[in-house]
């Protein structure tokens, strides 16, 4: 079984955009009335908006795929507390509607009501309903909510133990993800998303986050930002700083996954990362969407890269499915083995 | 030759740190009078102080650094503009004299004198006497003086052109280099230079500045932060926005550094990038200090991943010297080839 663990709604019925646009619309415009329900989708445009990721998966060989709503709409920075969770509760509501109708191809993972400067609660809040009332398997947490500005604090402060906490009592892990970015330095897929990767990891390193919570589990996605390329400075920084060596600190807490679209960087990832702490992903349909002429193939079809790459079966094996399972482990709920 | 592009004097006489910490206590307290002199510094001292790099370089078999100062030191975001010119010229003025004491050995790039929200007029000024009073090459530009928090315009952006066009007609580089971090998202060696590495690759993917300057010249250091890795991402990405193909794109204006600490990473930039893309550096004495265990080599001995990547004499000539001599052609006035 192949497992995919990074997949965003990126194909959602158009009424989910029309809501948003309204949504932001009254912001601007207090007078309006705020919409106060999401336009009626039915079952038959669900089924055909996620044709696209059916036909991936059928045509890369994937089985199911762990799907959230899109990474980048999620937009934490606008509005307020409340924009935010009537977002975010509609996002996740049309996961549940698609794993519902494709219980073997899709496993749910919520966005959360993420505002900066707002406390969690909403957050707690949400990871319950999304895994107890819609049996998702884990949630995608924005180091940024400001969407480029970085005001948040890090993920290791203490403002984020009491999310951190829910996570471990409902025994599911958090992607490192951003959104949108409002700075404009910062590219969302070309730049703000690998650099969140990297800074998450080394924050990671800086501090003792996995010794106050020994069963957190992070995914750092698109292949760990840049830090498989650079994994000899982090060893060395690790070194220099008297930390513990990068094998041992990332081991239960810390994977990587395979959204690296060519194949020396999938080589170079599966080289120097150990196998049980990298999961099979696409980020599909994602970031970048066309085929590369140098192989024939779609860029975001990592599974080929997976196949080729010079490891043994075994190491696949644990990357296509196997460590899918162990950090989330409520799929087995949902997805026999 | 072995020409390293990217060395910086982290190891300078402890006078110049006993200056800035001064400088920094009078902005706290106005009262205080403002230092007016750094306090002298014999040649002595500063033949001491390189000691250091002189050895590495005879141990290493490198000839002659490209060296500028302390890039975390720069710290544009601490004081005003007048506080970071001071500063500026005093540790422009030291590698000068460390070029003057060593002209085989050290040939001087310059700080700039930036501050957030500051024109540039200062930094045009400082360029100017740097390579015409000075005879340095190039210039380190930071592209976040605010030092984490990206109050900048992208590097692309019209602000930065009067500069640019100073770069142009000195015919002199710039090497992208962002400096201390005071985001506590964002470790300085470890997150924030990265970060920048890869913003400034993808802002140079995403506009047509090099349409504007077809001779500026940008050194993206660190290896080019994720980018290599990423590769695949980006040739994505740029065809998707109907881009130039990224060789293109690069060929006479975008150049990376071999700082990459492990033979896999050197590998694979190596592989994607063209080597005529591609200058030698080694960072050193630097972000990382120590010896890597797995090797009993320093992790910043980044010659002996060259030397031992699968490139032909050709490509290795012109990473070591060819390639330096085109991006820094005044390096041509102080050593021959």
């Amino acid at each position: 079984m192949v497992i995919d663990c990074h997949g965003h709604y990126t194909t959602a019925p158009k009424q989910l955009q029309a809501f948003r646009d309204e949504q932001i619309a009254a912001l601007k415009d207090p007078k309006a009335a705020p919409p106060k329900v999401l336009a009626s989708i039915t079952d038959d445009q669900i089924r055909e908006s996620v044709q696209p990721q059916l036909t991936f998966q059928n045509d890369r060989g994937t089985d199911v795929t762990i799907f959230s709503p899109r990474a980048s709409a999620m937009a934490h920075h606008i509005g307020d507390a409340t924009t935010s969770l009537d977002w975010t509760r509609h996002c996740n509501d049309l996961i549940y509607r698609v794993c519902s109708l494709f219980p073997e191809n899709f496993v749910g993972v919520c966005q959360l009501p993420q505002t900066p400067g707002a406390p969690l609660a909403n957050c707690i809040d949400e990871l319950e309903r999304s895994v107890n009332e819609l049996g998702f398997i884990g949630c995608n947490l924005n180091p940024d909510p400001s969407g480029g500005h970085w005001t948040a604090p890090p993920l290791t402060d203490r403002f984020w133990y009491p999310f951190y906490e829910k996570l471990v009592e409902l025994d599911v892990p958090a992607m490192v993800h951003v959104s949108a970015s409002c700075n404009a330095n910062f590219h969302a897929t070309g730049a703000h998303y690998l650099n969140a990767d990297t800074t998450a990891f080394m924050q990671f390193l800086q501090a003792d986050l996995f010794k106050d919570f020994p069963t957190l589990r992070m995914i750092i996605p698109h292949g760990g930002g840049a830090v498989p390329y650079h994994w000899g400075r982090y060893r060395g920084l690790a070194q220099d700083m008297k930390r513990p060596l990068l094998t041992d600190l990332i081991r239960d807490n810390v994977f990587f996954d395979t959204c690296v679209y060519h194949q020396p960087g999938i080589d170079l990832l599966l080289k120097v990362v150990p196998a049980d702490n990298i999961l099979f992903g696409s980020e599909m349909v994602g970031a970048v969407r066309g085929i590369d002429p140098e192989t024939g193939n779609y860029y975001d079809d990592t599974k080929r890269y997976v196949d080729a790459a010079a490891i043994d079966d075994s190491a696949k094996r644990r990357i296509f499915e196997g460590n899918a399972r162990k950090v989330f482990p409520r799929i087995g709920r949902v997805v026999a083995a």
